[in-house]
């Protein structure tokens, strides 16, 4: 396998880059190929905006950013980091998310590497999202970090069931474009935890990581369960992934 | 009214654009004092990170963002940019965030906001969050456009609900901090309509900054609702905001 890791936390010692660093060794001794993409030590450039089609706009009067990602990629001329991080993603069997949850979401460096890198034409184009998306036959899964207990992401927590408050990302961006969405693995509070529970959580990362093809993907519906206004059908009741099972 | 309008759309000329204007020119009309983030044009950073806390680190040696923050907060030695931010905050009695909803969320600028000025100290801190967080007795407000039709953020539809994708942002920013979450304004696909249609948008944005007083918040559980583990009491139905009507 191919695996691209896409890893955003800002201290190369937090836990966050320990689990990242055991994915990458887990990964490399069972003989897949792993490239890293780290955005802090990259320097990546967050900011969706104008740089990006600097050098060859459809229209230099005004910024439509669905027109000018399209025509950067009908032409190639994405500014030359998002075009690197877009040949690392087609070239991905396997794309892992690693991530601090900062306000119930990605840190603001990883929310723009998908502004920026799922762009139109790549990611997503008319009529290809979802079950038909560009991403189709590659997986994808989130490897987060939490600051609260497990028990506030429950369902009747205060924060909200887990899968509820991923479901911009697990349906959003992955679902959308395509990827078949493996449930996150989740290390809760690291940071409060003694150097045992940690090395806990590493030693379950890996044993994920090494029953990759044993996890059942979270379900949601197939494009047929859905009308011509994108609604399910009558009768067809919605289970998309948003219910959080903690014994999965 | 103090009003701080939170900005984040690279296009001066967009819709975006427009809708913050409007809000500008009716609050301004209505005797209200306003400030205007506008993230782009300020060259906002969002990337929280070292050099968040450059000259005053409470530990050089590992960066960790809850103790820096609290210890920059306890100090007043956030970065200059992040303290003009937080003055602004502090002063506001409605905060308006004005975004176009990219994946499912804010733009990477926009996270990069939140990220950086609800720093530890300022906008949460141990004990002090949802009904006693430290923004109780401000209210928030999303105005928000979209790239898809209204009919695919209904609870049937493909993308979600439309309060179940605003989760992370409403109960996990917003409530969480203290706020009174207003409904969300939204322009559905204004990219893609008539100039007419861009025209009520506008005319129902107008309508619904003069009658704030008179729109029912969201409903988020109170703080008894919850057990010490920050779950619902037995007994106590889930009914925090999750669920859009439409009507409303």
């Amino acid at each position: 396998m191919n695996v691209l890791i896409v890893f955003a936390h800002p201290e190369p010692a937090s836990f966050s880059a320990a689990l990242k660093d055991e994915a990458v060794a887990t990964l490399v001794a069972a003989g897949h190929a792993v490239t890293v993409s780290d955005l802090y030590a990259m320097g990546w450039n967050p900011a969706l905006g104008p740089g990006e089609f600097a050098h060859d706009r459809a229209d230099p009067g005004f910024l439509d950013l669905s027109r000018e990602q399209e025509h950067a990629h009908r032409r190639d001329s994405h500014a030359a980091d998002v075009r690197a991080e877009q040949a690392k993603v087609a070239a991905a069997d396997l794309v892992l998310f690693h991530f601090p949850v900062w306000w119930f979401g990605m840190p603001a460096m990883l929310k723009g590497w998908v502004d920026r890198v799922f762009s139109r034409g790549f990611a997503y184009s008319a009529g290809r999202k979802y079950e038909r998306g560009h991403f189709k036959g590659k997986r994808a899964m989130l490897c987060i970090s939490t600051g609260t207990a497990s028990t506030l992401y429950e369902p009747d927590g205060v924060d909200g069931d887990l899968l509820h408050v991923l479901w911009p990302i697990h349906n959003g961006m992955l679902a959308y474009t395509g990827f078949t969405v493996l449930p996150p693995f989740v290390a809760w509070m690291p940071g409060r935890v003694d150097a045992g529970e940690r090395a806990s959580y590493l030693a379950a990362y890996r044993e994920r990581l090494s029953e990759l093809d044993n996890v059942e993907p979270l379900f949601f519906h197939p494009w047929d369960d859905y009308d011509e206004t994108q609604r399910l059908k009558p009768g067809v009741v919605a289970r998309s992934g948003v219910q959080w099972n903690p014994e999965r």
